[in-house]
């Protein structure tokens, strides 16, 4: 039997296994994160985020001494980034004191992130970037359409703003959406179902690409405020209520910065 | 913060968080169930087990010696048994050398069971009679229809066998069945559907009352079992496929016992 010392922690009711590793020295193999996020068989979670330092991550050519967030989807498969993954990664630095401050920056597939702990224990991280296209395209869900906004934050995303009140609750998510032109995403798009609530303040369900619905989505909030804040010339911070919890968006720029919820659970051994 | 220790287990893919208690000194509130069984922003599982020396609860009457299997759904309602939770209990108490055989009885709160580490190192258990009515019911399932066989196994099932062979992965369970006469089960029942491989082999689906489709349910397996018995006037060992594993019946008159794989996954810390 092979046993492995996890964490276990959610931002915003999305969840994953945290594994130190600080000299990289744990093969990260496809089977055993499938094993390891099983949510029946294994601990369960939506990925694993294991913590190395970047001198020991073979493609990183930044800072060594950061820390870096390898990131896995409980697939198996790599993952760039993952904005709830990040806050929650960010907390565990801080609660095993492998950070001597509240700001801090991270080493991510996506390049460096800044870590700033907020008010109340919220997290606030850097996003990168947020492009909002000029051209809409189509979303199209149960028979209705609606034009979308496209935006791409290291991934890609359509956002649509809903006019009903009661419409976001309605909509059946169990189905995936489709979009025009079919070019338009050629390796797929994660797509948000917007309202607006108040000036500033958002609730968004989405439906994520080879996933489905989820309860949160940390870059589909980023594209969403995006979206919003050239439709509505909007400024200052935007608050998005997603299905998991509650999160707020700025921007300097084009450039993003999320604020949100993270939790450790607990932690343990998982036995393989 | 409150930290409870935990093991987490599965038997055919129907998972439980374990919780030692002996002296019976956790209080157990839906709500603290409730958050440990959350898949996200808890741990993760169908139930919680507690190990707790029958001497401590109040109701029972029995062998105070005996370890008591004090199991709750992942709702926060008690459970008078669970078939799998049964076998996943049993390994805990071989595990942590809470017994000192291979043989020993248990506490529930449908009565004593007996537990035996079979071949293989699987275990068998006791699951109390398996009552099987005279007169057929109906149950219906996305426009169609099959009679179906009533079994009492401390709880109701309604046992459907199928004629074609891809009809089993082909239905649609993301849908209720319903069946009729409506009193026949005032309180629901848990539908398993049925395919025959070969004499002694039975493949299984089962929709369980208040859940939905699961990957495994203990007392369906024995309810399809002693259906099928009667139906092909069949003698000696079952074996049932379900989508979490392998499960074997057999009999002695009407009492069942239940062979399967139990399995401890990890171990660790809950903070809430």
């Amino acid at each position: 039997m092979r046993r492995f010392s996890f964490h276990k922690g959610h931002g915003t009711r999305n969840d994953f296994i945290i594994l130190d590793d600080s000299y990289g020295m744990h093969d990260m193999h496809p089977e055993f994160i499938r094993a390891v996020c099983d949510r029946h068989s294994g601990i369960g979670a939506d990925g694993v985020i294991r913590v190395v330092r970047a001198s020991s991550v073979r493609d990183w050519d930044g800072d060594g001494s950061l820390w870096f967030m390898d990131y896995y989807n409980a697939d198996g498969s790599i993952a760039e980034m993952c904005g709830n993954g990040l806050r929650v990664f960010a907390r565990h630095l801080i609660n095993e004191q492998l950070v001597d401050s509240g700001e801090f920056d991270v080493a991510t597939r996506a390049g460096v992130r800044k870590v700033e702990v907020a008010r109340h224990g919220l997290i606030t991280t850097t996003m990168g970037d947020a492009t909002v296209a000029d051209e809409d395209v189509t979303v199209r869900l149960g028979g209705r359409q609606w034009p979308a906004t496209k935006v791409d934050v290291g991934n890609p995303h359509a956002v649509v703003f809903l006019e009903g009140d009661d419409e976001l609750e309605a909509l059946n998510l169990q189905e995936a959406p489709t979009w025009e032109p079919a070019e338009a995403f050629p390796t797929g798009v994660n797509v948000e179902f917007v309202r607006v609530e108040a000036p500033g303040r958002l609730s968004m369900r989405v439906f994520e690409r080879g996933v489905g619905e989820t309860q949160s989505c940390g870059t589909g909030v980023v594209a969403t405020a995006a979206a919003y804040r050239r439709r509505d010339q909007a400024d200052g911070s935007i608050d998005v209520t997603v299905p998991g919890g509650d999160l707020t968006v700025d921007f300097n720029g084009d450039a993003a910065r999320l604020t949100g919820p993270a939790v450790i659970i607990g932690r343990g051994e998982f036995w393989l």
